[in-house]
């Protein structure tokens, strides 16, 4: 089959890739239709974080090809979902509701593992990790959505349950990158009133809009800080949700966010240190991290089949996978909010 | 009045101050019989960390002994337990649950505030400030414990509640000290069915097992992460309480926290790093800071009333006013635990 393949820093090919079989009787194979870029992907792209050499990607959505002999859940033919990792949700830590810290779970797309970026996927255990999407017929605006929600929908839910949202609160979202517009789609399922999106580029803006941001402050650093004070009464906000991974963003969250609440941190870090005096002096928390996503897709896929929210709508630029190296231009240019890629028709 | 004085670094000696007055109608004057000297006494005393010269010590009980016009939940005569810091109930802090963050509110002992550890105390805010203890004749021993809740106690209790301690889990607490002491309380009084103390010292040991503890781990270090990992089967305890504010407690905790936990910190910090990528990585949360003494008081009252706690075990240290730098020194050089002033008759 042909994947993405990385080569090093600026340095992505498309090559071939032996195909995948299944090799355990719990294992399933998909062949991929839609793949996306991360956010996160550009570090190693941009030379910021290791990775190793090979397979890449861990967004993806497909049809089952072949499924081993103890697989239930899925079946050849079904249009699946993939969280950006797999999990055998026997484990400890999936057990307690944690199936992106798999004991014997990994990532797609590092390490040897196969990326979404290919034409096809060896998935280990399928039945834990896939999720069969409902219904056919489903429209493109549909598939995007479905998409989002393998890695971008969940994180951007990650933070603002992290932060502990709930109905009417006043929520500021730092980081208009998409998960930061999913994390504002996010807060206002959850039912926050007021939505403030830190966004000053002018799409993004649009798209914060459209997804529920109530507010949009395009001021940076402490120029933020001092905006968001003033529009609430010099309280801060009831969550702010860091959804970047910068030293400044972390900063800027917790400059904002108002005595006793909790930084909802999505972002992987780079040079964050984390304001300590400010979480013991003013009572504010910090959780987050890797998404379990596997744990929110049943929650949020009602809602994107019904169209209630629309997270695929952060994808801004589309090609197909001879293009890839364009797909990752686009957005380390920052040109493209997210990059879809189009590997093969549904 | 006479009052402890810090002139400085080593420096603590008892004074004249001016006897407290009504000053505003919503004021109490409160003559001190219970103070005591409390772990971050220590930081300035040693000079680590900044502290005005005049007044000092933050924890007391006493009986009111004058009040302002608008006082109407305090009268004179009654026995009342001060938080460490004054509220006014009223503030978007407060009214949050959040009242050692009140922002009208401030710290007892320092800035020129009257001190616990003088005769007596002009108390702002009284209604929202001070709880009045039911009933009379109360034991010494019960008397210590209503005095622990003044700040120990309720910042041990902080500690658990924030890392969300529940029936059933296994929680670790990092730091021997009294605030440490009063987490394991704080945890059994939660349902904790597992607690294991960090403690090398065979008196806090011994303290630890009285409250509750099941397990004593006296290693250090790296040794302590190994053994309480081992002891848990690889996985981590439910709940870390960091209980003495050092980079190496909180790494200390962060190593032993499982995914998706939180650690649950308490001490005034002092060259702390949080280590983000464990926080990111492993989904474990950071929460805690300054203790909502006041919110807490009520909830604890009862049991101290009823003997199921018994805060006031951690008091091995007892003398008076004119003795106070003793009780200071005693808890430098960590002969006691934490040292007890009787400052007048109940």
């Amino acid at each position: 089959m042909r994947a993405a393949i990385y080569g090093g820093p600026f340095d992505i090919s498309v090559g071939e890739r032996p195909d995948p079989v299944i090799q355990r009787p719990t294992d399933a194979v998909v062949r991929v239709t839609l793949s996306c870029v991360c956010g996160s992907d550009l570090w190693y792209y941009r030379g910021e974080s290791p990775h190793d050499l090979g397979p890449i990607g861990h967004e993806f959505i497909g049809i089952v090809t072949a499924t081993g002999a103890n697989v239930t859940t899925v079946t050849e033919g079904d249009l699946v979902i993939a969280p950006f990792t797999f999990c055998d949700d026997t484990c400890a830590n999936c057990a307690a509701g944690w199936p992106s810290n798999c004991l014997h779970g990994g990532s797609f797309g590092n390490h040897g593992v196969d990326g979404g970026q290919g034409q096809a996927v060896h998935v280990p255990f399928a039945d834990a990790t896939l999720v069969p999407v409902p219904g056919t017929g489903h429209s493109d605006a549909t598939m995007t959505s479905l998409l989002a929600l393998s890695d971008v929908m969940c994180t951007g839910n990650h933070a603002a349950v992290s932060a502990g949202v709930k109905k009417g609160d006043t929520v500021a979202v730092v980081g208009d990158g998409a998960v930061g517009l999913c994390a504002v789609i996010a807060a206002k399922r959850l039912g926050a009133e007021r939505i403030i999106s830190l966004s000053r580029n002018p799409a993004r803006q649009a798209l914060a809009r459209e997804f529920g941001a109530t507010d949009l402050v395009p001021e940076r650093g402490e120029e933020v800080t001092a905006k968001v004070m003033d529009m609430t009464g010099g309280i801060g906000v009831d969550a702010a949700l860091e959804c970047v991974g910068t030293g400044q963003s972390m900063t800027t969250a917790f400059s904002i966010a108002r005595v006793g609440s909790v930084v909802g941190a999505i972002g992987a870090p780079h040079d964050v240190i984390v304001p300590i005096d400010t979480v013991i002096f003013r009572n504010i928390g910090l959780r987050g991290g890797v998404s379990p996503v596997r744990r929110y897709i049943p929650e949020l896929l009602p809602d994107v089949l019904s169209g209630a929210i629309n997270p695929g709508r952060v994808f801004d630029y589309v090609t197909d996978l001879d293009h890839v190296i364009d797909a990752y231009n686009a957005m380390n240019e920052r040109r493209a909010i997210k990059s879809l890629l189009q590997i093969s028709p549904a």
